[in-house]
């Protein structure tokens, strides 16, 4: 229950009180005009402390309402979102690339099985606080199914827009939530600007990537929890997958806090992984060397098997590229043979098993790895999606099972 | 890591040492002669206290290591098993019959995304500490996932049958952790026949349902979590869906030694929940009046949508029969309608997403408090299975998406 001092754009700075504003600044539009949301941390840091915490027995990401801008408790849902585990698997570490510490944390154990639960549990709670009815966003698959989950135990109705290409566990996800669900003829990108425009015409409360300031604010959650997760001794470098930009804001906002208030004394590199085909995060990060300047933004025609960072206009790539840089973390690229077989491996040598874009986070930390780049550092990995979410795409790696005769003859025939 | 004090004949009672039985009481052949695991529990009651338990920061089943028959955490792996959550809906609890209570456990939210996690991850670690190096089950998808998940990061290899009609996600789990995977020409009910000889045939160690008496202490974790969760005041009911027997059984005893060790008063009646087409188990209970006396099987062949408990021949029939007469509980048959109907009603309302086996228990509930029995009870439903498992199922029932082509005008015409 922070108090919210003021919603900043995130490039003019101009700062707006809450009850003025919806989603973007007015001076510079949607995309570089995303506002961030700012407290008083000077005095979140006199009334709340880690030992605080450390009594919290609440295990989920509301055991860090001090630090999150909803109102008070009546709105949050029972569901289990956040608190998911950090794994270590040291041995796996060594063999990558001789790593000090590898961590996965495993968000597809969340309630709908990603990340974006963390967001979509603040701005359900939003939505209710500000008397609205109806929810929409545009999403690949995992915002919108989130959304949906978490609005289905309350009074709103949510709408959803989403690509005709995304995954059948995604949509099923939807419409059994009992989310009003379009498949838009086209990609993420224009089922973006359709749910953007049905918003404003109907009144909707929009929670699409970027526009809406406090989903941010849910995805700081997840480096909140791996501080506290590592005893407040935070990695040399996480990993997480990038599309829209707005998780990788989120985990560099939530160091940045914790850093502010005084818990952690360093924050760790936060490090972008884009898929080959679509990285137009990446190149923007490449051709904007300073963290203050104009982000250069250069849209392209997204392709990946991961369906989930398929994103060829990147809604929150000023937000992101801007934090990157002030982080001092950095982009890698993978293909998507890379994505395949992180996935692969991640399954068969630690048990955790992830959608392809969960799985992206696992294969840039594995590329930079295999280079020596990480030897001796010590390394998370953020998974953001559940493997179960997208399940055609492991057929195409996984091999076959055999087929056989109910018989032990016919079963040492083909052994 | 309690000391076993026997393993005993379900059937005779005949006592067995650990070390010099593997799977099934000899006198007594397999289902009749599955064994139970006997502990010396006036010891662990001198030695364990509640209050000892509620100071373990641990947060998977394994706090209840002192209950549970491993040697020691060497083999534990890391994977975040149990410790799910239990939700309460009060509103939901009154509208379908004036409950006092409805708890709903998400055993969804378990690594694999299936109660038999608590049953693997306890086998894995017998199989490591009898130096075995291969591991098998047959499975109609979950038990089978969930030991190909948790071998995955041994040096276990997992050799699984499952019916060809598993659902493509649980075989595409499966193939990913890199289990070796036979899709074996006949139902359940044929793969459990065929894992049987061949684990006898190659020497491969068997956790088949029934055949391997420590899946069910590891099944029993879901009551000690239950009544933990709930401050040792159980619930008048919990239901729970019933293919093999096994599960239900786990949830019998794991209140009955929470009793033994006086942490609870009394237990709760354990309602098993079968569908109408696939309900050996439920007519044994009804033909076999007698806790003591012979259980009544009668085979047949199993039909229904919720294909974790499309069982014709249960192999733990005998003890979850047994267990559920000491219980004081009962049975109760819903229709694949009523399963479907109960899924997307547990969605809906709630939040949380069932594989159709899963919502079989909440089906159970329902179907009793629309009948009034429920009325001033304080209940439960154990939610054995995430329906990311099993998307095609919902696609039965959930309705159909709306396509639309990616503008305003067009979206205004379809709406």
């Amino acid at each position: 229950m922070a108090d919210v001092s003021a919603l900043r754009c995130v490039t003019c700075g101009a700062e707006y009180d809450e009850a003025s504003i919806d989603y973007t600044c007015p001076a510079c539009g949607p995309r570089r005009g995303t506002l961030e949301v700012i407290y008083d941390y000077g005095r979140i840091a006199r009334t709340w402390s880690r030992e605080a915490l450390s009594k919290d027995p609440e295990q989920t990401m509301w055991r860090f309402l001090p630090l999150l801008p909803v109102r008070d408790r009546t709105y949050i849902q029972p569901l289990r979102v956040g608190c998911t585990p950090a794994y270590r698997f040291p041995a796996l570490g060594k063999r990558l690339g001789d790593l000090a510490e590898l961590v996965v944390k495993d968000d597809g154990q969340n309630p709908t099985a990603s990340y974006k639960d963390r967001a979509s549990s603040v701005v359900v709670i939003k939505a209710q606080e500000r008397g609205e009815t109806v929810v929409t966003c545009a999403s690949t698959g995992n915002a919108a199914s989130s959304l949906s989950g978490f609005a289905a135990a309350t009074p709103l109705e949510a709408v959803i827009f989403v690509p005709r290409t995304a995954p059948e566990a995604k949509v099923a996800q939807l419409l059994i939530y009992g989310a009003r669900v379009f498949l838009v003829r086209g990609s993420y990108d224009d089922a973006y600007d359709l749910a953007g425009e049905a918003a404003e015409a109907f009144g909707w409360y929009n929670r699409s990537a970027a526009m809406n300031p406090y989903l941010v604010e849910g995805k700081k959650t997840g480096a909140l929890e791996l501080a506290e997760q590592l005893g407040w001794n935070v990695p040399d470098a996480v990993f997480v997958a990038v599309g829209d930009g707005s998780v990788i804001s989120g985990i560099c906002k939530g160091f940045d806090e914790l850093r502010r208030l005084g818990w952690i004394d360093r924050v760790p590199r936060v490090i972008g992984v884009q898929a080959e085909g679509s990285a137009p995060v990446a190149d923007a990060f490449e051709r904007s060397a300073d963290a203050e300047g104009d982000v250069q933004i250069v849209d392209i025609e997204a392709n990946t098997v991961a369906d989930s960072i398929c994103v060829g206009k990147p809604r929150d790539i000023v937000k992101a590229v801007r934090y990157v840089r002030r982080n001092g973390g950095g982009f890698v690229c993978v293909s998507d043979a890379e994505i395949l077989d992180a996935l692969a491996e991640l399954a068969r040598e630690t048990g955790v098993f992830a959608e392809p874009a969960g799985a992206t986070a696992y294969a840039g930390l594995k590329k930079l790895a295999s280079a020596g780049k990480l030897a001796g550092k010590r390394v998370a990995a953020m998974i953001t999606g559940n493997g179960l979410k997208d399940v055609a795409s492991v057929r195409k790696i996984a091999g076959s099972p055999t087929e056989v005769d109910a018989s032990i003859d016919a079963l040492r025939r083909v052994l």
